[in-house]
């Protein structure tokens, strides 16, 4: 176990020291569940999210869309949040300090203590110490802490508002407009790639429990009865490690088999939760994830949301923290769409014309208002549109207005049959839902990435991030500091950025040193520019894994460089 | 008048109504000053976002950082905005609407009174009507509001913090870590992209005043006697125009001449912020903005900040708005690092190393513990202390010990001689602050894209965006939706995206139709696939704006769209 957490702490040594990572506001103490970006960081972190992109928007064809953080308490009232966003929480009574009770709990082994009546929950929490004082905690309050951070939109606490707890919202309301956008067609899908946030009660996790946190999630509008994707074939064949229901609940290994036969055997609810599945197990393998250390674990039935028809988290493996959840992939159903619905009083709704018109019989019931005024007088009015609503028998039938039972004879309505056309239908789309935290994929590359060997007698530390995601992608030095080496190398350099590539000119310290120094920020390429670059015009390449070289000239630097990080090329295929 | 409001309302119809920008929440019925970024409108601004980044990053060698929005309240007591990011506010006796005071007395004739004394200003008030209302305001108090978003950290209102009021603040805390990834040198840039938080009492500006809103900053550290660029003569012989103090005391137009002379002549205060006024200039012509409604306007002396040097706005003239400032470019001198040195007790020095070391003579005074000692007792120390920082006379030297004067004569101590050796001195930087306002510059430039003009006896809407911006760079057509020509053209929007183009296929109506459609939304080329393609693998594109077109080859197209996108060539020259 010491070597386990070991790691953490070597991987965020590098991340601080070398301006991945650093503690927020770190001059002034630092707070809980947030962290700074350094330019390293910030770097690698776009290029996860272009990455992302690509999947989702140039391979999907999906399009982006950005809404406001800040969000007026209404979204999320009806969103559910302002009433279920909410961690159990307890004040020491000794030190003060608030702890989440159902993690208490759990440390001392008294689990699923959240699912509790408050009262029971005091009790079990009576004789347990609290884990900051460590103190007997005694009597306590129980109490609910919604986790939303809130705030005030303009003066005079007019308006409550909310940072939002998860940037999926905002594309919901936008559901209208969108589906205008996408001229009134299923299937669509929108994403969204921002801020979101939690007001965790004591974060204690780094990267992996912030209180401020970047997410990319899609939202996919389906047909409710259309779950079939419609390009499943570039995934169906696609293998990934599936931790089932009965997986778990038998304490076996995950099942790996293809999405195919996932979906066939009903272990995964439908094509289009499996198709994202697949994709998201490309992705992650693509950004630096070991796939020997990923998962998808899929919900058990009291774990996951109600509304919810299938959910799975793609879980990745932590030295440090064990499992950890890094994409939640759901089917939504209607649920989001029915309760914006329901308190905007807005249609979500999607007109679905049929194939061809179909003609309906239906019977009209037409109440004989000159029998129904003298009759019921000021309840007439009522008692009409209770009759066009109802299913009446031969002898008549039986209404309810305000609460009471009134039977109408048949002689006081007609009942007319009428034939109708009917175009489509309307219909509420199903949400398929691929959910990413960024920060927790940016971490658990880099642990998988960093590794320690020897080199001669040294220990060299290095990142193996993938090109694409290398915050530096290639170096560039001049082998010494003059002769006009470093003006070549310079130029050299700015070509590359003009080309795209993410490029570091360096010219302090000895060569080796400056080799080191990129190993274990994960550059993958460095060019260096020495004596025969002014003969020949050619400069060497060196490889980070394998640390060869292979001379190349200067004119074909840019197209090698990348094609190196793109992949077509391998710096292998290069030196044979 | 009534024309150049029009403008406003055709292009935000446009933009609403196409999917560039949509009141945020609208099925809640919206709250002023937040926005939803539509499909196109969010690939606009990441476009902007990303020629931005070519400027900053990949030309002036800038890094990126990414810091939380919520920030602790200690940073933002530091950077002075707890106390004065605040407006003069009223409200209505009447009506209860809130009111900007200064804007309301402003609208009324009578300027500058926001620097009144609150009972001065009640009085000014008292006999105007509401804006809200129309009612005489009457008795009412004037109070400040301050307009930062507030919110509490973890529960129990343990920690009070704020939304960041601009992005800057994030870079000036993490200066030590920036400093040394910098490898402790001046100068050096950092910058950062992302939201920025202002509380106002009433916007009414639709995307020029918005509550939630997006800036890209840099902040450049420069040596406080080295404000000389030394890439300057990249923008040396560049002109633009500049409306100094002079000229607006005069009631002059704008000077246009090249930064060099504006900085021999004194105009602007240094080269940097010369170069980047020529870099802004460069950047908001690049990204869509009318040259001819440009300008950069020097803050008047009293309207500048007290620590700053010089401050330009970058101002583009709006039909609706007026002149509008999109970027301000200050130099901000040492104010904001000596404030967070002050408040953090952490050094915000970078040690600037002397060419040769320098020998320096200096008088150390050696207090005589052995007669201070049984003379003054407990005091001993406390005046040892005060001998060692004093500058004594040949008698002897008065120091000041706990509010008291004593005077200690010169045989209690000694006065050495000494050369010490000085390698160089610890300075505090200056910072050159470019700060861009991106949904402003969007707006900007949409609204001098937009152009109505008679094509036969009909209207064209076009959108005249640069390549680089337009949210869809390419349309690709199957001239008709059958017979394969839809394959064909699928197939090529395909190409185009792997390329890294922003294609968007369509095959709704009649082509004439989706020409129009494209034209609104700014696509500069389309491409059209018809029956001569399935004879001889050729397309058409068609430009946006001079309707004409050309054929090539499907293989050559990729390459032809990519030079057309980035300028390298014409449309005119592929005619030729």
């Amino acid at each position: 176990m010491a070597e386990m957490n070991d790691i953490y702490e070597k991987v965020m040594d590098v991340a601080r020291r070398r301006g991945f990572v650093w503690p927020s506001s770190e001059i002034y103490g630092s707070v809980a569940g947030f962290i700074d970006y350094g330019p390293l960081g910030a770097m690698m972190k776009r290029n996860i999210e272009n990455l992302w992109r690509s999947f989702y928007i140039v391979q999907e064809g999906y399009y982006e869309i950005e809404c406001p953080i800040i969000g007026p308490e209404t979204i999320f009232v009806a969103s559910g949040h302002v009433k279920e966003f909410a961690d159990i929480m307890i004040q020491c009574p000794q030190c003060g300090e608030y702890l989440r009770a159902d993690h208490l709990a759990a440390e001392h082994g008294i689990e699923g203590a959240g699912a509790l009546p408050a009262e029971a929950f005091r009790e079990v929490l009576y004789e347990l110490p609290c884990s900051a004082c460590g103190e007997r905690l005694g009597d306590t309050d129980v109490v609910s802490f919604n986790l939303m951070f809130e705030t005030t939109i303009g003066p005079g606490s007019q308006r409550r508002g909310y940072l939002r707890p998860e940037t999926a919202q905002g594309i919901f309301t936008d559901f209208p407009r969108l589906l205008r956008f996408y001229r009134d067609k299923l299937p669509f899908g929108v994403v969204q790639i921002g801020k979101s946030y939690r007001n965790e009660i004591s974060p204690r996790q780094g990267m992996i429990r912030l209180r401020e946190f970047s997410q990319a999630e899609a939202e996919i509008f389906v047909h409710p009865d259309e779950k079939r994707h419609p390009a499943f074939h570039r995934y169906a064949d696609y293998k990934a490690p599936l931790l089932t229901i009965p997986q778990q609940l038998e304490n076996k290994p995950p099942l790996t088999t293809t999405m195919r036969a996932a979906v066939d055997a009903g272990l995964i609810a439908n094509e289009y939760v499996a198709y994202f599945i697949a994709l998201t197990h490309r992705l992650l393998v693509e950004i630096g994830v070991d796939p020997a250390r990923l998962r998808f674990r899929q919900h058990l039935t009291d774990e996951r949301a109600h509304y919810a028809e299938d959910c799975w988290d793609a879980e990745v493996y932590s030295g440090r923290f064990g499992w950890v959840e890094v994409v939640g992939i759901a089917d939504r159903t209607d649920y989001d769409l029915q309760a914006h619905a329901r308190h905007s009083g807005t249609s979500m709704t999607v007109f679905i014309p049929y194939d061809e018109v179909k003609r309906v019989k239906r019977r009209r019931i037409v109440p004989d208002m000159g029998m129904l005024g003298p009759k019921f007088r000021g309840r007439a009015k009522a008692i009409a549109e209770a009759l066009v609503a109802s299913d009446p028998g031969k002898e008549g039938v039986t209404v309810v207005v305000d609460g009471e039972e009134i039977f109408i004879p048949a002689d006081l309505y007609q009942v007319r049959e009428e034939e109708v056309e009917v175009r489509g239908e309307e219909v509420v789309p199903h949400v398929i839902e691929p959910s990413y935290g960024i920060d927790r994929m940016l971490y658990v590359v880099l642990e998988h990435a960093y590794a320690e060997e020897m080199v001669g007698d040294e220990v060299r530390t290095v990142l193996r991030l993938p090109p694409a995601v290398a915050p530096v992608q290639v170096a560039v030095f001049p082998l010494m500091n003059r002769d006009g080496l470093d003006v070549i190398a310079q130029q050299i350099a700015g070509t590359l950025a003009q080309h795209g590539i993410i490029a570091q000119y360096d010219d302090s310290g000895a060569i080796g040193r400056r080799y080191r120094r990129q190993d274990e920020i994960g550059t993958p390429f460095a060019v260096t520019v020495d004596y025969d670059t002014k003969e020949d015009g050619t400069v060497t390449i060196r490889d980070r894994d394998s640390m060869e070289q292979v001379r190349v000239s200067i004119d074909a630097l840019p197209a090698t460089v990348c094609s190196l990080i793109s992949g077509t090329t391998t710096f292998r295929k290069l030196r044979a």
